[in-house]
């Protein structure tokens, strides 16, 4: 499977994308308002094009937004009125809500389809990119109730096919909730380590004296802060709810301490993360044609753990890898 | 330098001590409860005896506890009538003020030196120690008014000798609240990171999203939690401390994300620990010889960050490296 896509902002994840899908034989048309990062992506294959509205009507059937999330909006607000009918449009941003929000703001979210891959470096410009950065990862894609089915199966397609990825399809809101979890929260939880320490009478004593776990759990706050800044304000409802939870355990935890109590419960609460997890887990393929409703269901496999692999657009149907329940009692990794 | 060791408990830390200083020339006396692990020890080349009161009574310069904390109490108790007046006590616990309650309440704080060698694995017993464990280590000795010379010379020797050491001298206090700092807080806050994936209604997508800055974030949460969890327990008062630290920290964040404001002042305030740090700074070596009243300014001394390098008992003097202040302003890291 090949065909043509439309890359607007050619930094680190669009320009891997665009190379990605050049070296996949497909053709890549790209667009980036500073004119040295347009030179380097005609370098690579790109078919660059000068204007924003030039890259709308050079008839790609995939557009994806690949600028900064405070850009989406401006950029959406732009390609409205001179995208084609047929255009289907993704991103790549690590938030999906306040994507979507401003897709809709457009009048674009029918043939909207989140899209969020699992990868990245702390580098950042088209001289970072890399072919092989997004080749293989995992995906999350999001749809809503309005997404059109033949708009996901091209994003869904393009994503399995050129990109070798895995797809995780979800909810815009379980998305954004779970990297809170997984990423947004660990890094703000990172530079607060930090911030303990310079704040501390004893500060020049702890910096002595840290080691390996000190170090591996302000790995990701140690570069500038800014990305992660950026990260945790895009996503401030999401990482909010999830710090006051965090605060709430943490006060829980000093309040048993104090009180000479029995911290078990705490240390305990994730052993079934530490049993093995996948490891010990069997999954099967299905194949699941897309009928009336198919968002809702296919966001809510997706939540439980489906993982989509591979497409068929003429039979209308996906190919998902889920979790079969195990025998042992207990055991809820996925 | 060489001399005449005793180690009570031939675990993972005094195994390896023992070791250590067999390798080195030292002669060493072993002790441990369990009769296995003193065939081990006697295989290494220790001289492992059948009693702690044997052990006591071999005429060792320098006695090493190496039993777990809560061993520590009756293990002094036990000690305290028969050991020789001119025997030195030292240990190897992960926190000192305890350690020295102990102590003192066996009559024994006088020629007590405090020891925590920041150098461990994840295993433990005397199958798993290394002689190169603690070698090139950093340690923390700690002191307190009541500490007498010869028995600081005397530790201090022995670790900048034999295990090629850099020695922090600090006071009990500021110890266990730097190691607060820099491993049981961040020890709790990966477990708290696994707990609310566990918790969460998006458990299985959190999971399946997780990426680099999770699992670095998790790595010392995900093996056995019994470990983590003594090492809390017994440095309750700190840890409780940094938490509620922590706490009030991630909740303040939390507030100025739901109003939307800056938060400049949470992400920048480490930025001089992610500046270069040590590369920039300037250190000096200087010999200070040990008068009345040592104790309190050399704790000082190492609460501002310096490392005591070498000893030289006849001199009663100790040769410190410690930082230079900087011209450039604003860089306080030593």
């Amino acid at each position: 499977m090949t065909g043509h896509v439309a890359v607007v902002g050619l930094g680190l994840i669009g320009g891997s994308a665009a190379q990605t899908l050049v070296a996949q034989g497909w053709r890549v048309t790209g667009w980036d308002p500073d004119a040295p990062t347009r030179g380097l992506a005609r370098e690579a294959g790109v078919e660059v094009v000068p204007t924003l509205e030039g890259l709308a009507a050079a008839g790609a059937s995939i557009v994806v937004l690949a600028v900064p999330l405070r850009a989406v909006r401006s950029t959406v607000e732009r390609l409205a009125p001179v995208l084609p009918e047929s255009a289907v449009l993704t991103d790549v941003a690590s938030v999906k809500e306040p994507v979507r929000d401003a897709v809709r703001a457009a009048g674009l979210d029918r043939r909207y389809v989140g899209a969020h891959p699992m990868a990245g470096t702390e580098h950042s410009g088209f001289a970072a990119s890399d072919p092989e950065l997004l080749r293989g990862a995992r995906w999350a894609l999001t749809v809503d109730p309005t997404t059109d089915l033949e708009a996901f199966l091209a994003v869904a397609g393009m994503v399995t096919s050129a990109f070798a990825g895995v797809v995780h399809p979800l909810a815009d809101a379980v998305h954004d909730e779970a990297v809170a979890l997984v990423s947004h929260v660990p890094h703000v939880v990172a530079t607060e380590l930090l911030n303990l320490v310079v704040g501390s009478p004893v500060s020049e004593v702890a910096q002595g004296l840290a080691a390996g776990s000190f170090r591996d759990g302000t790995r990701v706050a140690r570069t500038t802060p800014r990305r992660t800044q950026a990260m945790v304000t895009d996503n401030a409802a999401w990482v909010s709810a999830a710090l006051r939870l965090t605060a709430r355990d943490l006060v829980a935890l000093a309040d048993t301490l104090d009180a000479n109590g029995s911290t078990d419960a705490f240390f305990d609460r994730a052993d079934v993360l530490r049993a093995g997890g996948a490891a010990g887990e069997t999954r099967q393929t299905v194949e699941v044609v897309l009928d009336d409703g198919w968002q809702h269901g296919l966001a809510e496999r997706g939540r439980q753990g489906a993982r989509l692999v591979a497409v068929d657009a003429a039979r209308r149907s996906v190919v998902l890898s889920e979790a079969l329940p195990t025998p042992q009692a207990g055991s809820a990794e996925a």
